[in-house]
């Protein structure tokens, strides 16, 4: 039996879970202390920032730090786009600048957090996951997305280029948008159910799959689909456990009652909630359905075998009794007198032969083996 | 081993929870954008407009979107029944007109939501999903009906033509019901009530396919079930997940304290909570009864080739022992002086088998296989 | 293997989940229509009024329904126990002279309710099971008794004759009982309490089952127990299904706070709640332990198999090859120098055969088989 | 197989669970009519009184009930502690005496309780099971105790003479123990703590059974595990049911706030809260490790039973076609030109043996079958 | 089979969960009556004490004991850690002098302690397991560690020397950490999160363990794996019940109003929360993918069996019947015309083989079992 390679990354999705796991040098250190524990490669940190309100927009690539801190107090909406979390020297600039409590910058950079919000006095910091499927690695691709919410300011940290915003952008560009009318908060629902879309993107992944196997388990039973069903069911444990605590971040988010969130922005904050219970509920039924399939598997399993079993019983239960006759007279004792009889071999022998057979296949048939 | 036509379309089922499934088109539109995702075939929009109080009734089909514009403040009872979600323009003009959140608006086209409720300012929002059972194709069909309450007028929103409120209209139509001395609120209860009561008959449907599994699983044990009953396990979950929400909106209506429930009807929302847990109940009932039919049928195949296994070992005991001797009797050396011994073969021989097969069966009547 | 006749009767167990089920005839009437959903044979109504108080009792059987009437306003305890609901037309007289709510007359006849408790302005509503093993038919008979609580007054619905009141009626009679000074709660109490003990009967017949059944598997398996165990499951999930609302509903019962409990009875009312958790408890543990059962049932035949299957490999292994060297010295070829020498048969062959059945008897024991 | 002889006594265990089980003469009796439902001997009623204060020690055996009376209101704190419940007249008398409610009465004498705390006015009432591990009989002995805790006062009523209560008593005596200064309400949270630290005398028991099946189950593998595994699977099952109020009542009594319960104490009853919680963990992992043991059974079975079919194939499939090819040249067909060469049979008979046998290891080889 | 050599130390985690197990010396005893029931080596106590603020500090080993009680009301924070449980005289001493309660005392040394908080008038008491991995043993270690909160002061309880909190001191000894700048409070928070860093080096052990096992499962299947897997997944079940009290434990300190933990301490409280949310999660991912891995072995093994049984059938049923016909061509009859015939050997009977031999291979074909 061949190692199956996991479609699913599990040590990508293992990350959200284990946290600490690839940091051993981070054990012992102050909390508070941040250092960059993701698997991005270490680019330059890229700054973006669109500033908008109503009436007016302003979209540039920031060369220098210090551009983005006039925009903390302008009425405009400001988003401002942090890329690469490996230089930490500004990462701190930035936070000290924005007034960051330090374990919101250890948060930020240490990327195996629970989705979580935190409530401050001037600002909200939230965690999501942004999950990509890469069709090319059949594999899942993780990464931590932060968000600093502060009045007519919100700031995003990213671990690497590319992300799923690029509609939220061209919504803020096209200049009739109800983004445009809006707050900062707002503008992170906007970002936050980009994301959560994302993951129903890779529920439909996992339900193909599942209902491939189901198909291949019924249609044309396979044995290699072994792994695959096992995997498959590891991996929805691994990313219901990730996918979980969101839930709590959500309705954290719904209920809270930070000056931060208007009340207009309310009722959108309540439909995220219903996605992430959507999630969840699609997910526990995945689950459910691929715990089946396992069972399923195991009494195919065992129906074939018994299938196995019966052909060779009857084929055993007929012959071995038939070869102990043809046995019988194959012996050289020397007064064997129905050897000499003329009608011995073609009536007796074959008709004691016809005789065992139709009481062999007249049990079979009693038992319903045939 | 045929694949077996499922009975209850899963598919169907899975709209549910997946949600988002068959909208790739819908990924990345800002949220409140309107778009129709469910699969029921274009069809140009139908309104039906009941209006009635207890001496009045007025019923009629509308030719015109603004016709239904009238009865916003009319104190007579308006039931707006709309039929057809393709057409978006119209259904942001109704929307518009009776003043709806952009978020309701998307969610009554955008057909995968839970049951939820949702109560605004001079409204509330319900949706729920309407199962009847085609007897022809054997499938459960799904469509999301959609309720606005307001005060003096109900706006109902359907998928397709079709519907189980015929015997509502009758009641209407009758001078004498209670429901024409009641208000819009209690005309929505009579609606859930008429939904909730088609999905009995599908519970029925599966209590029917179970108890016939079940008999047939213990009468005359036939392997084509395992696909069966693994289905059937497989469709409960999928219902149980998309039941399980109605709990939650039938107790939120029910505690709900807004303006548009009058006192008189709590009595029947209480009902219906009690309805929604018999369904839940039921399902998992259902399920609990299916998972050990799964267990029983493994049990029965162990057992069965429990049973083969000791009849191949029987015969195969008996008489490749036997086999052995004979071939004994068989060989070709020259000095075996019992071959020439004249009661060998009567005696000798035939003896020996007798004692070995009468040890053999003392042997299997003692381990009790006989 | 034969179909097995189910000692519990399912379908009248089923009755308490389903609900609508055996009443198509029900789906589409307006909600408050009273129409007698059970399996009752059709008997006239017999209306029975036991009317006292510390010192005067007064038992009679009702010829008219508007007997009944008078003792609504009596200061004495009135309990009216109304046999048989078949006649729809005198229920709704009682009930519209009691002021009963249309969906409480609806709950009355319509009999697959779950057992709960409503509390109007005037009166409490309560449904319960009546549970009774009949002996001789091996069947548990269910029947639904509503209880219409008011002040001084208890009205009880059933749906046959015979019921678990007896003692109840004799204890009334019994000038010194406590039931004499205390009101139509207590009443109610009483006779809520007679059809608890009742369930206790029932629990007792599972309970011996579940023994019997282990005792069977453990000292001599039989394959007939498989379908047993797992009617013994089933009918223990419908139970609990059907069970398990009796919590909600006793401790709604005790936790009440309408002033037609006394302050008295609520002691009482603790220990009713007390008994349901211990019920609900027992078929917890009965429904564990009956899934071990099948657990340890499939292990048992497991092994036995394992059993079966090392004594075809021990006779198949020995005697296959000895088999297959008595068919070499069978064989005819010309120059076969072996045969002739005059040793070969006793020494040669037969020491051969030691030999072989000696080395494969020491790997056995090695292997632990023998 | 031999039945096994329970090493933890179910009956006595589901007595807990079953509670009106052994008592038919019970049903139908009003509520609050005691009648002594335990197995315990019929023996006279004892009667012990410890009455001490932090300076003076009283403790004696009472030959009447009246002396007892005296200590309700001295105050000193007095112990009566009542051994035998089958005297219900004297049970009663004592009950009247001290003011107890009806059901009270009823409670202590028909020992199937579940553990529980009931306030009244001027007394607490708390229900516990006394758990006794016999060495001889291998059996868990179980013994229903109740606690009326008043000012200055603690009754407790015991159903057969020995006791956990031996330590507390010498506490008592020792003139210099915190006990001495406190009042009934520690005296009470003592004899409980007694009580519970017999319980894990018990678990220590469990503990030892499961880790030696474990050894043995991994070690020598052994069929006759198999019932062993299973009582102790449902006997844990019966023990948890029974435990699992034991936390509801621990925490109902630190949440209490009668006056009857001292500040002082509170900490010592968080401390028995603590216990009990330790105690039902304790138990719900010995449940998971044993249901592991179940799995790891059928595991090694299947495992057992694939090495012993991997034999047979083996020998069966190497001689099973040597056998053919002996039988081949033992045919007596006059033309067999190959029987006549003279090294037919040295080397193209062995020949042929030797590639078959050959090939054959090699597939077994590549399949890792040796 | 060989025993398997538990990796992690069984007994040890037994600890947790048992308490009392190890001491029945204690059984008895008055309840605050301390004893040391740990298995830590008797050595001298050894008490050390660190003693900073903003501006200084003194790091010393304590000689005598009464050294460190002039600390208790200085401005200062004072860290006194205390090593060493079996001098009982010196604990007592001690607690006395912080004024702690009698049970507080005993739970310093009677380390079966399940992690809590317990918060008293002017100090809180925190109880923590210190788990750290042995890599030459092979053996996860517990050890408890109490700490005592008090204003400007904390006290820590270990039971034997080697602890993880050396960076703390490293960080205490640099001058500008924040831990300088803060309290007792803080300081408490620093050693916890030191404790729980290392619980996640243990999940990192258990995930290597879990992703091996898998691995080898998937690749090259290997029977000595099954003990493995039973084993941790018993390990995961043990460790699962003693890291769940953390999350209590971990709350309660978060949601704690106590005037000792002052206002700057609660984000970090919030992040140990976090963590010991996290550390519980992954404990129940693996738990989840360990039962997947029991399953999935469960399956392997069937599957191999069915091949082994299709290899032996495939064999059996091709070469019985087989020799059945050579065992007839062997029979002495003296007229068997067959056997003159010329060309019977050649054509008939290798026909007749070939022709037997096509339509088994045809058959098989069929059932895909080739």
């Amino acid at each position: 039996m061949k190692p199956i390679k996991l479609p699913v990354n599990l040590t990508g999705l293992m990350n959200f879970s284990l946290g600490y796991k690839h940091c051993p040098q981070k054990t012992g250190l102050p909390p508070g202390t941040p250092v960059y524990t993701g698997s991005a490669p270490a680019e330059p940190i890229q700054i973006e920032l669109i500033d908008y309100n109503e009436n007016e927009l302003n979209q540039t690539k920031l060369k220098s730090l210090e551009d983005c801190f006039v925009c903390k107090d302008t009425p405009t909406v400001s988003w401002i786009n942090i890329t690469g979390l490996h230089d930490i020297e500004k990462i701190q600039q930035i936070s000290r600048h924005f007034n960051l409590h330090p374990l919101v910058q250890e948060d930020i950079v240490h990327v195996g957090q629970r989705p979580k919000i935190e409530e401050y006095d001037d600002y909200l910091f939230l965690v999501m996951k942004m999950l990509t499927y890469d069709e090319e690695k059949q594999a899942v691709e993780s990464e931590q997305v932060s968000f600093i919410v502060r009045e007519n300011c919100l700031i995003t940290f990213q671990e690497r280029k590319g992300d799923v915003f690029e509609q939220i952008r061209e919504r803020i560009r096209s200049e009739n948008g109800r983004i445009r009318k809006m707050g900062s908060d707002y503008l992170a629902y906007a970002l936050m159910d980009a994301i959560l879309d994302n993951y129903f993107q890779i529920l439909d992944v996992f339900g193909e799959k599942i209902e491939r196997q189901e198909e291949q388990l019924l249609s044309h039973f396979d044995k290699v689909i072994l792994p695959e069903i096992h995997n498959l069911k590891r991996d929805l444990t691994i990313l219901r456990k990730s996918v979980w605590p969101l839930r709590e971040m959500a309705g954290g988010l719904e209920r809270s009652e930070s000056s931060l969130i208007h009340a207009e922005t309310h009722a959108f904050l309540r439909d995220l909630y219903d996605h992430t219970i959507q999630i969840i509920d699609t997910i526990e039924s995945f689950r459910d359905v691929t715990s089946g399939l396992m069972d399923l598997y195991l009494s195919i399993v065992s129906n074939r075998m018994n299938e196995v079993m019966k052909v060779l019983t009857l084929i055993a239960t007929i012959f071995i009794p038939l070869g102990f006759v043809a046995g019988v007279f194959g012996m050289n004792f020397e007064s064997m007198p129905e050897l000499k009889w003329h009608w011995a071999y073609p009536v007796g022998f074959w008709g004691a032969i016809i005789v065992i057979v139709s009481v062999m296949v007249w049990f079979f048939k009693r038992k319903k083996w045939l």
